[in-house]
């Protein structure tokens, strides 16, 4: 028998720390529901304490999930915890997860404390926590630039305070696999209790390792990996969970633990994150890029079909791939929409909700013949968007371009409910588009990023649009899909100027 | 006194091999510039006995390069070994990397052969390899799944019969560092006059573990890693070039080697290698993604503020970030536009050649104030298709879409050299741009992905498409720049269509 291998999905958390990458409460909602549908052990829903915004999140995720742990970040502070504590109250399996620096650096440069006041703070931070739930980890900050006994003597004082999970993040990305494997291997030798605690691991990848660091410790140990999908988070981003999975899967025969995870559900929740963030996966990812299964080489092929295994170590149907399956057309009904949408965890509010979102359903399935899971998803998240957010809204476009002719592109937008209409010329259709609507927004903002993406295949495939706008240090990413490139980059252009006149500060805490 | 690790790029080769990516002899002759520039040691300029279009390739780049060794890979038969031999007799350093499968699996599957007859004919091949060059590599491919014993035999054979680089490929990305480690540390400790080669290890990334294998097996005596830019390469790709060398500069406390690479130049070659092969970098990948070096997060860039060192562990600058210069304008002269050509190692045949990219770029620079390095490279992508290879070409483009209406475009082609006009409706104005195309290409292809992504920052941008189709099993990316999406759109599907009519059929080995 096994030992159990926790996932601990952190994509909602540390995954949204990606520049830009903010989530609205329903997005995480869907998300929650897809990490749940694959089996994740933990979820990770967010920072109550960041904002109500991710308060209110943290608690609808509580009160929706029902498979999974749900838990939130709390810095070792009695009002994180409190948030925390209130905001995973409904869940049927709560955790609080709270957090301090133990590097020199950075409790002498960040915190400004010294290590007594440090394991002071740790073991009040488990005393509050222990208010709200049983279910507690502590996290080390940059534990993989700290000193050992400092970290021994801290995780002691905080396991005979009641924490039952310990976590030794490599905050920088700065471990390598043997010496972080080293690292887990003396903590668990030398921590009194050890063996009552889960030790867990969070990497970070900024040289590329986070994978194989989780694995060594592992090997060594540890029993918790806290990942992302698509190995979204700062900077280079976390572990991904999908590597982490299918490695322990794949090499059953090294990795002393299995995990719980519908790995079938692996590709389905990569696209829906990637869809939701903004954020594309290269096609030479491992598992969920597009190309991973696809076989190239002329000698290669022979060999793949002389002998599957010749070439094939994982089944691309294990993962998900292939499930990308045609699901309405355009003589689907109300009811086949409404039941697809229950499957794919998209909630609809009311009935007048679903009348809307089945008449922009009816609408792009005149002009697209075949409307796929990942069109369905871009048109809710069109949908999710409430009036109360959406304080620019596309009303009509028009665009012309020709060759030896300056392009120019005219725009009707509602602002705040009152129709405008401007135009603009540009290099392109897209520039004068974006030209048009920032003469009447006045933003201000930088445009830092464009890029679109096919959701499906074919010629009349929806274009998904990421737009990304910086202004005074703030950085948003706006999404918009349509089949017509030109109206897809135009909603998202106002999604994200939406965004940035809504959005309010959010502290982001690095673990 | 550190050893070298010899850093053996394999982009132009195992790269290439990614779905699409083929690129021609130009693009190849640009990327081996860069990589020479980088310092790289050993340069994998292809697979001469491929097609003689690759034949083409390496021996123009054994032509071209004087400070790295170039190299071409053969399989363990006479002809390959000869193309190879031929192919690279104009370089500086020439090397031939010769391989045969050495798995139960691969030699009873696939080549049909027994032990005995395997270890023959890589002796064999050596022999004909040393008429050409002393610089010889062997691989055994699949060694990740191939019998300890077995190993030793063979690599004792080619040892003895003049191979000076032993490669120990983990073809199918099966492997997890402990374990390859000590694959490498046997081999080294049991095969006779080991201490004679370089070992080396080229490790494939399909469970996320590319560069930690490398690693370990750095650590457990190999000297030399073949690697690609951006980790490109069949299925999900090689061991990262960035990430390895990052890893043992960041990590010199922990490596016992140094590697010769000026890591200034990564970033502008993974630029120079995803232009030129369409694939994108996700923004969450490590060293050379958009968002590697940016923090988001409140607290942490508080501590970033406070004290440098306390989240980075690497300088952008120090791996080329913020190279994107503005280089060129509107008034800038020939000689600018020449110079600067040739500081990105650009070159330009004729002064015809260089007068007709002049007036291109002027074009260029009358729609978009700034001219940057990639605009250039962009600019001078379209520039290299020779009038052979360009079979149809576009001439004018118009385009008309309204809320409303069905999008309309109508093109003008030259196809052959013959105009011709057509116009569709579609989905969206690049549907409708594609479906005019294909009303008078007829080429029956399937539209396999689209995407964009704007080549600088700024709503001027070009925007820079890839196209990828798929006809009778065959799979061309194409790629068209233009500040108008559209046609930028309209360049990247004819660049494909000209690459499906005009290429022929090539093996792509596998290591």
């Amino acid at each position: 028998m096994k030992d159990a291998l926790i996932i601990f999905d952190t994509t909602l958390r540390d995954g949204e720390q990606s520049p830009g990458a903010s989530m609205t409460r329903d997005e995480k909602l869907r998300i929650a529901r897809q990490l749940e549908r694959m089996r994740v052990d933990v979820i990770e829903a967010g920072f109550a304490a960041a904002s109500n915004g991710d308060f209110e999140s943290v608690r609808s995720i509580a009160e929706a999930i029902k498979e999974s742990t749900v838990c939130s970040l709390a810095r070792a502070n009695e009002n994180d915890i409190r948030r925390a504590g209130e905001a995973i109250r409904p869940a049927a399996r709560g955790r609080i997860h709270t957090f301090i620096a133990t590097s020199p650096i950075h409790m002498e440069k960040k915190l400004r404390m010294t290590p007594d006041q440090v394991v002071e703070q740790a073991v009040k931070a488990i005393g509050w926590a222990r208010e709200y739930t049983d279910d507690i980890e502590f996290s080390a900050e940059d534990a993989g630039r700290s000193e050992i006994d400092f970290l021994c003597r801290i995780f002691d004082a905080v396991i005979k305070a009641g924490a039952k999970t310990i976590n030794v993040p490599d905050t920088v990305g700065y471990n390598v696999p043997e010496q972080y494997a080293a690292t887990l291997r003396t903590l668990i030798e030398r921590v009194p209790n050890a063996d009552k605690v889960i030790w867990s691991v969070h990497c970070h990848n900024d040289l590329g390792l986070a994978v194989s660091n989780s694995l060594a410790a592992v090997m060594a140990g540890a029993r918790q990996v806290e990942c992302t999908i698509n190995g979204l988070g700062e900077r280079a981003g976390n572990a991904s969970l999908e590597e982490i999975v299918m490695a322990v899967r794949t090499r059953a025969d090294v990795f002393p633990v299995s995990t719980n995870i519908d790995t079938t559900q692996i590709v389905p929740a990569s696209k829906l994150v990637s869809q939701i963030t903004g954020y594309p996966v290269q096609p030479n990812k491992a598992i969920v890029g597009a190309n991973a299964f696809a076989h190239e080489s002329g000698i290669h092929q022979d060999g793949v079909l002389k002998h599957r295994e010749t070439y094939e170590i994982m089944r691309a149907e294990d993962v998900g791939w292939g499930a990308n399956k045609l699901v309405l057309g355009k003589h689907s009904g109300r009811n086949a929409f409404r039941a697809r949408l229950q499957e794919l965890g998209i909630e609809i509010g009311s009935e007048e909700q679903l009348n809307h979102a089945f008449a922009r359903f009816k609408e792009l399935a005149d002009k697209k013949h075949e409307i796929f899971d990942e069109d369905l998803h871009a048109l809710m998240s069109d949908e999710a968007v409430t009036p109360e957010q959406e304080h620019f809204r596309l009303v009509a476009t028009r665009f012309h371009s020709e060759t030896g002719e300056t392009p120019r592109a005219e725009v009707t937008l509602a602002i705040g409910g009152q129709e405008t209409r401007s135009q603009a010329e540009g290099s392109g259709p897209v520039d004068a588009a974006f030209k048009a609507i920032e003469s009447v927004a006045g933003s201000g903002s930088e445009l830092l990023l464009y890029s679109v993406n096919a959701i499906t295949t074919g010629t009349d495939a929806q274009g998904e649009v990421t737009v990304r706008l910086a202004k005074d240090g703030r950085v948003v990413n706006g999404q918009g899909a349509d089949t017509d490139i030109i109206v897809a980059s135009a909603k998202a252009y106002l999604n994200a100027l939406n965004k940035l006149c809504g959005g309010s500060e959010k502290l982001n805490p690095q673990v």
